[in-house]
């Protein structure tokens, strides 16, 4: 594969961090207030790190279907914070057990296992309380629509979501799976709510999406989640802990299912290479505003951390 | 005070139990679809057991305002399901550490840590589902009712609520806590969510329902609520284990501040009965129609489990 200019997306990206990072930071409470600890917990959780990806599809999508930047930022926000608790939730010692976080104590290290878990919690509720607004003036978005985001984003954090493919997931360490029922795992764990990001970004666009271009953005966000999560796991085995800002090798060493230990390194790229192409045919009708979402995908299979 | 015969409230009881009963036996995935454990564990730590009083709650607003049951059964649900997952997680080891909850082993006795964290994960995703509709014909409600509600039960279990109080609660434990610290606590930790409890019934009562009333009822929920917590301390350190399901002295044992623990036993059998007073003060405006609520106030300050 050629390596990219992802100049373009970089700029775009920073946007969305930025714009993120600064409506985050007004919807989580101050660690000022009580309880301050929680508060303090939450914001360490959530705000100064991460990559963003979610928020980043979720502006990408609108923005490739005329959305604007204002009406986005709630969904956006939304999606993360389900995305914030769910790493802090799976890195508890009776989860996934992980000490180490975007290059940082994780969440029950730097405070303690209580607390952790209460943050999870929490920050599940703010998510929802964001969508519903709060009177704040950024009703932007019809409430039907408020109320369809609500819907679609706690169906794809529960049971038969990302809460039901880290179950699998746990299920999982010391087995032997097969392809199939890895990809299954990771189509609940990491997939449902990067297809719901791609989902709540169309959503936000009152006119002129059609259930064929639904279902066409659907199969893009569908293709993106497996190829990151291809490429989640080679990380894991080619990188080092510093560039991961995880332990190198600790899918390995959990003895966890991944893409290279059932078909190989070269054979995982291949894939993720496919699941690209794939993407980027699903995007073929819309015009160049959705060159955000093409390159993002160009970027996931490319991307070194 | 004069024991009450509370056979019309039991009636009315019975009825709400059956019905939230089998609107979250529908509301909960199958334990036979996949991922099975986490699906029969959800199941084990809503069905079948419980007092229902949040949804009693719900209904009996309602009905004080002449909403019919139907339209409050996914309210009723939504805050019952928030009530399980917090039940879940407030018995973890890192929590409250209880191996009996209603009188069988806590979700992850009975299960494992792991799962239990993702059942209550699971669980508030599902309240936030069942409120935002699944296209099942139960649209009852309009949707910026259904989106306000979504944005009461959201604060009212997050940060600022229940997961706050919880956290207040954590780091209670061992300290000498006054009355005021007590009260703040148990205003968050469950008091929260009994007033949504009554907020949501309200807010289904779409006509004739003013600012003052919704304050009185309100008023009515605080008061309610705090005598709830109040009996359920005096019931930790009057019964036996086999009536509360529970370790008696549990609270004590962990050195928990309490009511008898800082004020006495009779005075806090006054403090009840002087809310439940209030309470049926703060109801003085409305019909026959809001007697289960007066019952209920009733029963609370007088029931042994």
């Amino acid at each position: 594969m050629t390596p990219t200019d992802f100049g373009a997306l970089e700029a775009f990206a920073a946007e969305c961090r930025s714009r993120v990072e600064t409506r985050l930071d007004a919807l989580l409470p101050p660690a000022t207030i009580s309880p301050a600890r929680l508060h303090e917990a939450m914001r360490y959780a959530v705000l100064g790190s991460g990559k963003r990806v979610r928020p980043l599809l979720v502006y990408a999508t609108g923005h490739a279907l005329g959305v604007t930047m204002d009406t986005l930022d709630i969904p956006a926000c939304a999606v993360e914070l389900i995305h914030a608790y769910s790493l802090v939730h799976d890195d508890l010692p009776a989860m996934d057990d992980d000490d180490l976080r975007r290059g940082r104590p994780t969440c029950h290290k730097a405070f303690d296992e209580g607390t952790a878990i209460l943050v999870g919690d929490a920050l599940q509720s703010l998510a929802f309380q964001a969508l519903a607004g709060d009177g704040n003036g950024h009703d932007t978005l019809p409430h039907p629509t408020r109320l369809e985001m609500v819907g679609r984003l706690a169906s794809a954090a529960g049971s038969r979501g990302m809460a039901g493919g880290q179950a699998i997931d746990l299920d999982a360490v010391g087995k032997a799976l097969n392809l199939a029922e890895l990809e299954n795992m990771h189509i609940h764990k990491t997939g449902a709510l990067i297809r719901t990001a791609v989902v709540l970004g169309a959503l936000a666009a009152t006119d002129g999406v059609d259930a064929a271009l639904r279902n066409r953005l659907d199969h893009y966000a569908k293709c993106i989640g497996l190829a990151f999560q291809i490429r989640d796991d080679i990380l894991d085995v080619e990188h080092t802990t510093a560039a991961l800002g995880k332990h190198q090798g600790a899918d390995v060493q959990r003895n966890k299912p991944t893409y290279p230990a059932i078909v190989g390194i070269s054979e995982a790229k291949r894939i993720a290479q496919e699941l690209h192409e794939d993407a980027l045919e699903s995007l073929s009708g819309l015009d160049d505003r959705a060159n955000h979402l093409r390159e993002l995908s160009a970027f996931i299979v490319q991307r070194g951390h």
